[in-house]
């Protein structure tokens, strides 16, 4: 396996799966090292001040069980600071490394997998995982397909924000549209201001009640829903991203549809543009005396020209699909004995991934903006090297 | 600058921008070596059978002039393998480098250029590549922002498509909207025999029709216009992509929202998916006694699970923003002066990049196949391993 | 900071220091878990039998205090699995995790530590960390520039060792030369057999006498001393390593040369050819009949041509400088008052790297031919990549 | 193939062969485009004025035929700048791409080449370029393997020399040993008033004359030797070189051993630190007042320590190994009978790569030390980082 790492400068590699810990049980051994997830964020500056306070307020964000639309499965997701960090909780320049033990590692889970190891659940990555790894890969809760892997996500992306915050970058996720309930358009303003208000994270606290009421519905018919998130990023300067192969659209791209889930993704206008006219869709630059930059009249770009940003808020949603586990019979295939079974898969999982995933999202965000950050501070011109080149 | 290469073990590194050739036009030197673009492809297997003919078929799809709803502006764009192909015009292992002079580097379009170098073209990245690079980048004819830069994709996707030809996996990409107008959805099959049948590339001749006045219509207004476009990827085996991170979805979001002017990518049902129930979008498995492996009964995944190939068709689809060169007035404002300006950009642009964006985008998902295919030949499994060794 | 990752397909990246635990002591959490050493080997094959027991075989053979010729600093070493093995100790070809809890991580080493923060130790890292890193950079025990840090590498070549075990290649590293006293050269055979029978590592066991006796000397005088090791790999098959840039020589000097204390590195007669004619060095090729491929009547390369593995043993040396810290009064600077100091700088440091350095060459050169190995696993021929595509 | 890429902030990535354009002579196309040698250059920074007179003034260096030493080869090695630079010869931040057209494709070499192809030079790659890469490898002139292909390496040392020029980094190579005849030790300012007064580049004019006679002697016996070179880099400051895997150390240690023929690095000391004492080799710091900076007593480290550069010049040693090719009576076998064959193969080599190999050597460490300068650019403390934000 590999692609367990995320940026260039901005490195994240994360490991872990949600039961490999439950073949080192041992009473020799504290439960903490048996396993669990690890994150080793490379790239940070020195100089940081982080707590593993900080980063759990983030894990707590998607950590499961917290509502009547989340999974009733509880994880403690409590994360540890293992190295990076020292006098004043300061970051040294080494790379930092958290570690998020699993807690939930009980024999029951080991023997129901097993016991359903032949039979392909709809929607899921067994067998895809099978046909790459053969006989050997993990057939217990999904391994590194498993939602649990985002915890680590959501560990770097908490790196990333103390950054941002640092910068005066704020990046906000939230719902848009649960199983065909939209909402929206938000501005930043109010989309900050009430998106944590409700378990759905929906700005329109009104339409956010019919989200949830529709919601449990879907789940007490033992079934599941997909939806939609946008993303706002604000604050974010002109000129992140890379020309050609790597504009900060394609790093964003690549970041989000890495999350288990999700189908699409748009930047500003997005699919909305294919009915348009250009003269529809070009944003009217002009001089703002206030802030004595190039603005944009309107931001259908969503935040970026070329594929690098312009300085406008970053504008993304997000396709989420329906969780793949539901709570009904469903007609799939036993690999051993390559017969048609009918199966009713019992199951914790979320009857929704959209109010869990925006945590994740943001991660995701905050990962490739500080990322694409160190990146531009490199090399961009001659002058601004030479400017820098006197400070060494 | 950096992000000219996409690919990890097949690597195309891009360059070259349509100007920077007048700055050497000298009578000593043979105009092709003036300037122009240039692709460097690393990774390519030796014994490949490469003939610039078979490039300068795929450069030639792209190729503008060719139809009326393309730009008047010619290029030849006439490709000259440089390296990397010996004896019997095969590979050898060692990089194949392509190059594609310019040939239309006429002192007029510079001239015109440098006139209007202090206002900014709405829609355009000459704002941010200023931001981003100073007083020296490139405003010449937009530099690596260019449609231009796409004719090296579309030659590195040529070499990616010699490989998967020789597989049996092909890949095409055809027009499923232009400006609000809708055709498909398309069996693979169809959309093969039709979509290069017509100007738009459209698989539904009648619907093509359509578009194309319609399209005729906006460009005689001085206006542009979006669409969409469908990708299919037939043949592709199961076990394609890296989990977590690198999945072959974030790997193809990544080719694919690196492209000029795309706004929006969906695998499968896309944004479909955010109105459904679980019990609707899951895809079932069976054996199929035909080809003795699992199948899906549907394929609203779009090929993938947890990221990865499932052996079914890979479908995707693509927003594409209308061109934001418009022949009409448009409010803008002078870098210099800081003054709002109207003004018409007079230039030869393409009234909708949907007609000439097909082959950059099979070109992107190629490369990125060929790229996840070599990723996926080497550590799988250590059976897998065993056996290779064995021969070495 | 960045640079904690080594290796392209099997990626080893690392990260930790010895006393950054200590911020974080608190009874409310197992010592364990205060911080340490962790390593993330992604890239690792599934199926592959990975215990603690196997890897801390290697970490034993680094751990100090095992002999007169260590320091008395005792560091228990001890790994935990934490990801990526689950049944039958198996592989699942998701990251392995393995974390190494520093267990001496006492207050007294941390006031030491800050008494002397302000003298630079000769012949140490402190000051570039200081100029890289600014004032939160790690001033104690040196961070990232530790003998310590080598832990996490030879945890990851341990993952490695079992790849190759399966593969029946060897690598093995040995003391050839201590303060000036020289002994081999020793084939593959005899180093085998007598390079672990003495404190020293070296396969001669009288001149390892001479050595032990003359670097007991060297202690009991507060000084330490530099010296040699040689390494073979042994079944490398030919074909291994990337033209140009990225030979297997590159790669094997570049993960080498990362180690601490290296100041030098030669392959075959390396420094030797300096003086020597072309008809002295270069290997004549013949056809052994035995095992039916092309061999080389002398082995001066020292089984490379032209960077890449020609299936003779790999040779390599490695010159390894006198640990810096000395018991004896140094000459030094205070970075806070810029005054000369002469002081006496108590620490408890072995009096020669080379006794304890082996195994850290063993590491690197162990991932170095994994990565290696996966890279030629890909993508060499067209004919190859055929024959594997038909078992996808 | 890959490996043809060196960086990762300032990407040197190289292509051609020596013949490959032998197959594509063909009157419709001007010579130049043949084939040859290309180079792109990604990360160049902005506004650096970079004209083909320069690179041209570089490749000369290098260029055969320009002494009694040299190959009589003659090979024009013009360069074409053909992309990346445009108005007064400004880079615009695009990737600058140069071309070397072959100007000597000679049918009489194919033939050569084709008649011997079966017989394995001595101490050449062509074994091992076939185990890699089969029956399609290249067997004219060696392809990747050839002395020609540090043409490229020596054109994207160029670019790196017009940046560090801009910085006042000077990096000399100059020759310390041919065929044992020693000279040296020079100071900076000796070897750089001297070194290219001589066709072996030995500062010791002297010295030189030796070598020089020798060396004819060596070529009349149709033999060819080694030899060695010293690397200095004068005004390095400290804090270049990312600590643990990606060293300064390692990064240069990588970029030297990859060029042909190189056996052997050292850095400081070298391997003199295998005999001595840590009190004979720590450098003692001192604050300097003239420069207001901590220097050292000594350089015995070579300008590093921990990897990272401590402001002091870089020194480093590369051993070189005889020209494998001599015109002399060699045993060897041919690889289709498998029969031994005694064998004098004609060909226009060098008697020895001393002469010719110091500009490709100072190419690889200008290459390294501003692809560290940019990487220490980016990321190393938050103050840092803030500072720069400012700006943006």
């Amino acid at each position: 396996m590999l692609g367990n790492t995320f940026g260039r400068l901005f490195r994240v590699t994360t490991c872990g799966e949600s039961y490999s810990g439950a073949f080192r049980k041992n009473s020799d051994i504290p439960p903490e090292l048996w396993g669990g997830l690890a994150v080793i964020v490379d790239g940070v500056p020195a100089g940081l001040k982080v707590t593993s306070q900080i980063i759990q307020e983030e894990l707590d964000k998607r950590k499961p069980g917290q509502s009547r639309l989340h999974t009733p499965r509880t994880e403690a997701d409590k994360v540890y600071i293992f190295s990076g960090v020292m006098q004043d909780d300061r970051t040294t320049g080494a790379p930092v490394c958290m570690l998020i033990p699993s807690s939930d590692i009980g024999d029951y889970h080991i023997e129901q997998h097993k016991g359903n190891k032949d039979l392909l659940r709809p929607g899921q990555a067994a067998y895809t995982y099978y046909k790459k790894y053969g006989e050997h890969s993990d057939y217990l809760g999904a391994g590194r397909a498993s939602a649990r892997e985002t915890v680590a996500r959501v560990a770097g992306g908490a790196i990333a924000k103390i950054i941002l915050d640092s910068m005066g970058i704020d990046v906000i996720a939230f719902t848009i549209e649960s199983h065909g309930i939209k909402a929206g358009p938000f501005s930043y303003e109010t989309a900050k201001q009430n998106y944590r208000a409700n378990d759905i994270n929906c700005p329109d606290l009104d339409i956010a009640k019919h989200m949830i009421d529709d919601l449990l519905q879907v789940k007490k018919e033992g079934d599941s829903c997909g939806g939609a998130i946008e993303i706002i990023a604000k604050g974010v300067p002109a000129g992140l991203g890379e020309p050609v192969f790597d504009k900060l659209s394609a790093t964003i791209a690549h970041g989000i549809m890495s999350i288990g889930g999700v189908k699409g993704i748009e930047i500003g206008d997005g699919f909305g543009v294919t009915s348009k006219k250009g003269s529809e869709c070009n944003d009217t630059p002009y001089y703002d005396e206030e802030t004595r930059r190039i603005r944009f009249k309107t931001n259908r770009a969503g935040g970026m020209l070329g594929g690098i940003s312009n300085g406008e808020e970053i504008r993304i949603r997000v396709a989420v699909k329906p969780t793949p586990t539901i709570l009904k019979d469903q007609l799939t295939v036993n690999v051993s004995t390559l017969e048609p079974v009918t199966h009713k898969f019992a199951s914790r999982s979320d009857p929704s991934l959209v109010p869990r995933i925006y945590p994740i999202c943001e991660a995701m965000v905050r990962m490739a903006l500080v990322d694409s950050i160190l990146m531009a501070s490199g090399s961009r011109s001659i002058t601004d090297m030479d400017n820098r080149w006197d400070k060494l």
